[in-house]
């Protein structure tokens, strides 16, 4: 997905948002950019490949050569970003954050209509991030040029826009799907999507920008170029899984909101009487831990860890070329206390249930492992529809989805018309599907939170939150 | 510190080494090696620097040009390792994990006495593994070698060496200091410094070396060659601080331990009525967490995360030139949840207390952002002497431990006469000391466990258990 | 200055145009680049800095990943090439050699009238190859756009492209001042800017574009898009100074120019009697040499190397930071040979003088060897102007030319006016220009070789070359 | 081969050394290495492989961070050098210029009769450079050390020593088969394979080191701690091919001895009016030509270049993995110039014939190209027997030689008792081989020099030179 970060400051800020992307480094793992503006040599720009090497590892040597009282930067997991363009608008850098759905149909109608070009990428692929400049140039000015870009894109996107004047551009996408927020403090403005890198960089007093609210940053002041809209359909999954605990959306943070829904799905088992012996509660690391941790609080079970990741090294996936030793590489980051497993009544809370073949791989080792019982809570409903407003899933197609295979399973075909009734768990079918997936795994019991249990523990408004892929709504 | 595995089989198993070194990059920091032995090309070796890239970067490519049956690898926060040998032993690849307290003394008497030479590093020092080798050379074989070598050297040294008859050769060091164990798999044998290694990498049948044993290895069996000795000191601090939680050591996992030990901390505050109610209970992360979970279970006390920290890059700290810039980046890995600390009462365990420079500046923070309390709980008693087993107090001298300067402080020199009585909690002086330090840290109360309460938590026999750091006891 | 090598072949050609390139490394010290049309993926690129590690080491490896029948690559002095371009004439990847002197202008025209933009590069500059990409997009076709493109360009621009068709669209620059010529083997087309590249690598079948010509090239086919303009202005200096010896421009080889050319300045001075009595023949490498053989063997005196460089390393000068290193270094590369120098009388053939820095300490170093006469012959006229079309009279400003200073020291500001006069040897001003530079130098003779001379050793229609350095004539 | 450079100076010297090593790039592919002492950090030691970049690209940095009044370094065709020792003699750096033929012997009887072990290198293979400096190291002193391992080693070793006392020891081999050249300046000494390097680099005071004699080196003086020995087997290949043409080796130039053994070689064949009506007379490059510089000034016959090497790139060759196009690789460096070679009467030098491959194609190609006649002149005799003092005939065994293979055409493996009667040119033998290759070549010609002839050419007393290679005396 990836996420930006900016500054205008007084002094030089461009170790501020070294640090600052560096802070979105869970939101991307392929490629990570910075550009600054220096009152001397004028815009330079860095990007580098991260799949093998950290942010950081990569990109401290640039503090050496990069300097400026204007920077930004990315973590994509798309093209490389930020860019640098030329145009009647100026010298600019940008990058975009989301996903732009129609950039065939928007590449060849901006090729038709204007008489410009784009630098293809190998492949003769156009550069997302291009693609969106060429848009915003359509224009006479920023504002009116990313608010063009965002209507013709179908999808989702964010903007951060550093101008040869020195100020910043930003945008949060038209519904509101990503977060986008300002931090001010004593020399200066930042911009960031990581509400906590503003407080933790020293820019301590947040506002967050309202649906399709595009405002230009100087060192001194926030100017609203373009207005909040009124409608926002905020990604859930934010909160339950993708943002760091230490973020605030919408001024629901991030950890608090998790124990809260691990509350409630105590409440409800609680209320229902089931996994009332167990003898731990724990999260399958690391999204499910804080939800865990609200469940054992509320239910006064004890918390463990019977299941701990390896994070000294690299977290992310080396992969030999061989099959089976990807299979091994697969399994080694999650390290089992076997003390806390055998013989044990383990209750896990996982984020939410997707295509359950790591869940799968999880389950049966805890069983190899002597665990007695393992009951598994998914923090959010069942999901049943495949994202296409962030590419987020984590599905490459919705038939990978365990509910919509179940379904299939259980009454073939027929049983996709069936999905709002699938997707309520007090309905016939709710009751059979969730039945049938806990059989699959072998769960001893199996529960999702409910949709309006998910809502409480967000606490914000039902209608600003985009529930999606649990109920299909747009 | 650093840690060792190796493993010898009847296929390739240099994948296994591969993995098997990763999993103990949490013990180090500086360089990483690995050793092969294939049968058509001989021995084959490689280091890297893993300051700024981690370890499976560095050397995932050693997998294209590694191959063999018999493979060593180490994490060494010391010298280059493992080296390649040849001597009257033949050829040899070995690596030493450990100290050596007087290795100028052994490199002078080595030169003086025999006619052999060592290759210098930079600056003409010795590599401490090639001292131990020319040691280990001095007699007609391996085993007498490696205990004339252990016999000789002041500090602490388990060895690995992989010879050229395919054969592992592991000793553990005399006085049993850090475990050495081994594993058996379907294909073969590996020996590691932490156990979770070897069950996480198909060898799951497990034995621990006694002090001092030598032992050598092939696919099919383990060969003692010199059996373990009576007297062990084990170090306490692999179970409350250095060791991986998924780890046991001399059948106690490490998890677990901490687990006990914070129960048993949370008993002392509920007799003795202290931090009665307190919103949250928390470890300080990472080490401190486990014991926080143990102490939030007994005292069914909410468990929170008022900090986390940032962990998607790069743990190990870039560090810039600039000093006012190096004091950010301290900083910038713990990340408040300020609704997790605003106005709230807050129990924080830590794993020790050794300088208390990084506490002081989480609880001025702690402070900074509303906490109403902060109460201080330290997993181990009072450190009052520096380690010279194994060099990880983590301090550079004895002078720099805050109980230290805190004597001193109270009644000059003379104190440190006294540091039997301010080590036991129950006197005057240690009551006076924990008091000081409480009130210079600006804590609402500080518990140290005690002595007996950390043995309890180990369970193993106490004199087995090395109690240097805390009351001076070799 | 820069060059480019392509081809289109029945069979992967990406090999051919590595060496193709390679072959173009004296023509270019910054960057090198190669794009290539795989049938399974598409355009693949890949731009190297060769600043300090030569066109081969940078991309030995690009041999395993691009593959293709249709490749490109250039030897760039100035921007990254070859780029991709994406427009309505497809995507493409384009290079081009010369110079823009309205590069500014162009740029600003094209944002002004156009819809589109460019992607700038660090500073927000335009890279000169997008800039003449766009110009070449306002048209409909290819052929269209590189006239037009050369037609805005004030400069000179030679263009290779390579289309998603598989095919290459190759045009000479309108005025011919550089070389383009094809080469057809028996699996397919290659096109050079240096000929014996084409037969060097199994393209044996040679013919030159003229000057403004456009041909589109497959593996079967040479198609003439825009025939051969009229008017000619090659630029001699490829003959004199920067050409291979081995290439030929408009069937003239350049090593039998050079030998020629030292044929009549001998001849000359056999005339006019001087320097009758010489021990040694020598070039001041490696351009002066081949004039020099032609001297030697011509005037039947001994041809000699009392100095030669040092090859084996890299001959790109390594810059260190202080100055004072910098003066060693830059006389590292010629090393003097004291038995062929001491007591002797030696004339040296230079290929011109320029600023005469390098020349005044090769001259000082062969005094201070014991050098008992050193006369001095160029292979060119006095150069009175600095290029405008091709940026390579070396100079960075006509005053820095010796000639220009040396005629200001004469007069005054006053002399040049009579620029005509001083470059004609025979005139007064002419001969005492060289009297004073032969002294301010104190070279025993000094001798230019004359225009007609020049043009007489190319033996090409004078008109057809560029003489403007020399007389100003465009 | 390799070679080696050192100075100790009052000021920084590592500069110097950076490009006096530099100067040896001629002498080997495979590695460099540095090794400097400073008087802040002690020993510190660089070493690279230079397979696929200069010496200078991977070098430039350690200009950065290796400082020191005393330095050494080398250029290895063998294993990695310098290499630092601690031994009784203290810390040092060594390289050792050579071979050395009984390595294992010297290597088991070290680990035999020592305590000590090896380092050993990937393999088990024990570093030559570290065998020697175990030898040195079982005497009292580096005199005595050094003498006794050139005593011990079959081959040849000069020796390279810097001690941490801050100054060189410098030994030449026992046989002075290489020389080893001290250069004195202003503010310090030097010493040297290649004279040229001295003088260049401002140690303009030269004295060459006799046979095995050993020096001490300090800033401002030369200490003899061992004389030269009488004999003397100078390696007359460092005269004809190996040396670089502005070095001296025992007072006489190297391009100097060269063009006069082209004299030679015309004076012979004006005798014997043998190809004396060729258009051109031509070096094969790089060693042939000051040879045929010589031929022509000589024969008055015009010197031309119609084959030109491609220097600008890195002279090294890139070795493609398939063998079809490693052969193309092979022919990539040399280039013809047609204009000089269709319709001509050529006269090729080469510097010597070994086993004919590389000449083959070179004389077929020139048939190809229009050549009419190719005479051949081989600068030195016939080559009889592979070098066993140095290791480079160039031929990886004796029945690779074409005389050898030549003569067991002629009559099998009976004529290779004649080899004395096949290496003289005057007897009927000598001329049938001489035939036999002239014919199987192609070439219209074929004269060798003389033994004599090139002795002439050298100029030293004839015992003082080896010509183990011609005539098997050794």
């Amino acid at each position: 997905m990836g996420g930006f970060f900016g500054a205008v400051s007084r002094r030089d800020c461009v170790l501020d948002v070294f640090f600052g992307v560096d802070y979105h480094s869970h939101l991307g793992t392929r490629r990570g950019g910075m550009a600054a503006l220096s009152e001397s040599t004028g815009f330079i720009r860095e990007i580098h490949n991260i799949e093998n090497s950290p942010f950081r590892t990569k990109f401290e040597h640039v503090l050496d050569e990069m300097h400026g009282k204007a920077c930004i930067g990315c973590i994509s997991d798309t093209d490389p970003q930020p860019i640098l363009i030329r145009s009647d608008l100026g010298v600019y850098a940008i990058c975009v954050t989301g996903i732009i759905n129609n950039a065939d149909e928007l590449a060849a109608m901006y090729l038709k209509n204007s008489g410009g070009h784009f630098e293809a990428m190998g492949g003769g692929r156009v550069n997302s991030t291009e693609l969106a400049a060429a848009l915003i140039d359509s224009k006479d000015n920023f504002a009116d040029g990313i608010l063009y870009a965002q209507e013709m894109i179908e999808g989702t996107a964010s903007v951060l826009i550093l101008s040869d004047d020195g100020s910043i551009y930003a945008a949060r996408d038209k519904m509101g799907r990503l977060p986008v927020v300002t931090g001010r403090g004593e020399d200066g403005i930042c911009v960031s999507l990581e509400s906590f890198a503003c407080t933790k960089l020293g820019y301590p007093e947040l506002r967050e920008l309202g649906p399709g609210e595009v405002v230009r940053i100087t060192a001194d002041d926030i100017e609203v170029l373009s207005p909040p809209k009124e409608e926002m359909r905020f990604c859930a999954f934010m909160w339950t899984y993708y943002g760091y605990p230490t973020s605030s959306y919408e001024g629901v943070n991030v950890e608090v909101m998790r124990n809260r829904n691990g509350e409630i799905l105590a409440q409800n088992d609680r209320a229902s009487g089931s996994a009332d012996d167990v003898d731990y509660v724990s999260g399958v690391p690391d999204s499910g831990t804080p939800h865990a941790i609200g469940y054992s609080n509320e239910s006064k079970t004890a918390f463990a860890r019977p299941f701990i990741k390896y994070t000294p090294t690299w977290p992310r996936s080396f992969m030999p070329a061989n099959q089976s030793e990807r299979n091994r590489v697969a399994k080694m980051k999650m390290i089992p206390v076997h003390e806390l497993i055998e013989g044990k009544k383990l209750l896990f809370v996982d984020d939410s249930i997707v295509r359950g073949t790591q869940l799968r791989e999880t389950v049966e080792f805890l069983y190899e492992n002597g665990a007695e019982e393992v009951h598994m809570r998914s923090a959010s409903p069942p999901i049943m529809y495949g994202c296409k407003f962030l590419n987020f899933s984590r599905s490459n197609s919705e038939m990978e989805l365990i509910t919509r295979r179940t379904i299939i399973d259980l009454e073939g075909e027929e049983g996709l018309k069936h999905i709002d009734e699938y997707s309520d768990g007090n309905t016939e079918r709710g009751r059979a599907m969730r039945k049938a997936i806990c059989e699959k795994f072998n769960f001893t019991s199996l529960e999702y939170q409910s949709l309006d249990g998910l809502i409480r523990s967000i606490g914000i408004d039902r209608c600003k939150v985009c529930t999606y892929c649990w109920n299909g709504k747009e």
